[in-house]
């Protein structure tokens, strides 16, 4: 079974209502609702020790979803460290919405990672660019979400590897959704859809992205990664 | 000074008093001003012998502009191989609007080149997804035509080396508008705005993105493409 | 279980007596062997009515084995058509050794396809550069054959999606020996190695890759291709 | 006129005869020879204030040369992040040799961009496997150098967005020698030759790559990248 770990930042859902009512365990107790029966699931937050990343919890994660928002700075740079050494030794890694400004993304993409955004409740429709990826699969030709934070271009991201999702928005604006990356040995999804005040990780195809990007992440067994000085 | 050839089809504006309205002596002859002025500029045609692209038109292009749309399959196979051969040796090819079926295109691509679209007039606005890409050279964020043809993904083409544009449409869906791939020696921008009953080619900020595509496009020196059996 | 069809050309084997002593039932019998057992496994030749390449073949087939050499141009253009639409809606496709020239793979590429050669005989070393792609799945850091031909570069084809394998030769030349593209829904491995004058199919680590090429080929579900106007 | 800043740590030559012997007014002054003439050249050593790399120098550099080998760490973060911050703003990068250790590469990269190497004077072959890039302008198709530092795969890098030249080394190890990216609007170049004991900088077929990838990383206008809230 793949072993997914959940991290999230979980602050929002303490301290506004509105979130809570929404989220009111926390958004990973959802995100962990999304994998549980088919997956083995644990959760870690901001405010543990180690922000609940201890080497032996990422030790024996498969995938890491990510999840936050307000206090990216607020995280250990040694813990970035950490997860950023076992994403290139093979761990997968979802970033979740917001969390294109956490310093584990910005360390895996080198570059600023921002965007433009408004908070307008607007409609977003999600296309599927890429149709044959295994992120896309058992979908329709698009996802629409009713009520969204809007995310626009230019995102200051490295062009990805494969683009599977470019959303559309009702105020004007377009955003590359779902974008792949691999970093050493380990495979990246970013995936735009989320945000704390709409309850976006109880739509079913929302979750069944979440479900195919876990499997795409899940580590293979590969081949050496020998480096240092030859015979 | 770079030597720009400007092929159109040519039966729109010689058929339907709508497009010789906006087009009145061919759409080839709106693109050729385009480049005017900075360009040694022609134009070829899909009636004239050998669809005007002898040897030797072609052996003299830098870059090649396609618009085709309702005559793809007249297109004489021996000259789309002789096209073909050309973008491989280096010469740059710009494929425009409905050129995305033309045989050249398809047949670089290797994919059908199929899209989704609708004819409403609605608005299109084309983001810069990529504002450090020279075709994007002194635009603003986006490029706003008030009346188009929609054009939605899927959209049948190999992932793009760069995408510089992603439209949004009125309508509610989206288009990589502009993708640059590079074959052989050869540089193709694939460039969506362009209708014949729209006076797409007018627009200045358009015509910037031509100039800037032609740019990008023309053949630089290169190294040798040495090929067959070694001593 | 995963449904295989290798397509062999059949001839050297029964033209030349070198070749018939290495693979006396045909390249297709040696490459059937490397999956039966964990696949469903078909064969296919040029001498067959249709090349043996049926739509019912084609369309109970997962993966496409492709093995060619000196017979390209024999194999038939509305074939070529019929691989070439199943391989868009999502058939995988193993193009090895000297079907780098074949119709199909010049086709999905549009590119000539060419390279530099020669039958020397000297060692090739096949280096992972993709350490944490699913075809490099339990190799070591490199692959020695002893005596191959030598493939060297340029290599025409669009730069690879990933790049899994590139080659030293022992007299001096390199080249990308593991090109992953997807085309359509479709996931295209050319694999350089194989010759029929050396045993290389009969190499474990060869056969290693060629069945993780073929999971990695293998078609999930996808999401729709639907084009066409839109209301 | 491009102006060039060459970084040089500017240590080996002032500890070590041999090296001193070979560059002995540093590294720096013989990259500076490279590009004087035609191009605006400055150069910056890690032992000035801000190594020599103030806002105000920066601010007027096209393209940055960067070569560093045993002192990466002493590289201040905050320089770092003054770099970075002006190649997503377009300023160009060449990254030379050993500097794929450095701060800034690692940084831009997000991997280890850790290596195999071999210090054993064998010959290199460098082969143009990308003859349509700028950067080939005007080569052969492979260049030979008699003597260098081997570097070997895996080369932990992102895969790059275009590969212009693989090295073959006569030990039995290749290598993608010479790897474009781009991140933010910058244009980053990796080029492997290049040791302190062999004097690499010296040759006029790497002088002239030299050249032509400050050409190609050299900033064009580009569109705004816009960023934050909207209205």
């Amino acid at each position: 079974m793949v072993r997914v770990t959940i991290w999230n930042e979980y602050r929002h859902e303490r301290e506004d209502d509105e979130v809570a009512a929404i989220y009111p365990d926390g958004i990973h107790a959802t995100l962990a609702g999304v994998f549980e029966g088919n997956h083995e699931v644990e959760t870690a937050t901001l405010d543990e020790p180690e922000h609940g990343l201890t080497e032996e919890v990422l030790e024996r994660t498969d995938v890491l979803v990510w999840w936050g928002h307000e206090a990216h700075d607020e995280v250990d740079d040694e813990i970035v460290d950490r997860v950023q050494e076992r994403v290139l030794e093979g761990m997968g890694l979802l970033v979740l919405h917001s969390a294109h400004f956490s310093k584990i993304f910005k360390r895996l993409m080198g570059t600023t990672c921002n965007l433009q955004w408004r908070e307008d409740g607007g409609t977003e429709r999600l296309w599927v660019v890429d149709p044959g990826h295994p992120i896309a699969d058992g979908l329709d030709e698009s996802i629409e979400l009713p009520e969204t934070e809007m995310y626009g271009e230019p995102f200051d991201v490295p062009e990805p590897d494969r683009l599977v999702f470019t959303s559309w928005f009702e105020g004007g604006e377009v955003f590359r959704s779902g974008c792949c990356y691999q970093r050493g040995n380990g495979r990246i999804f970013y995936f735009r859809p989320g945000h704390e005040t709409f309850p976006i990780y109880e739509n079913d195809e929302i979750r069944r992205v979440l479900r195919n990007a876990v499997e795409w992440a899940t580590p293979t067994e590969g081949a050496p990664r020998t480096f240092g000085e030859r015979e």
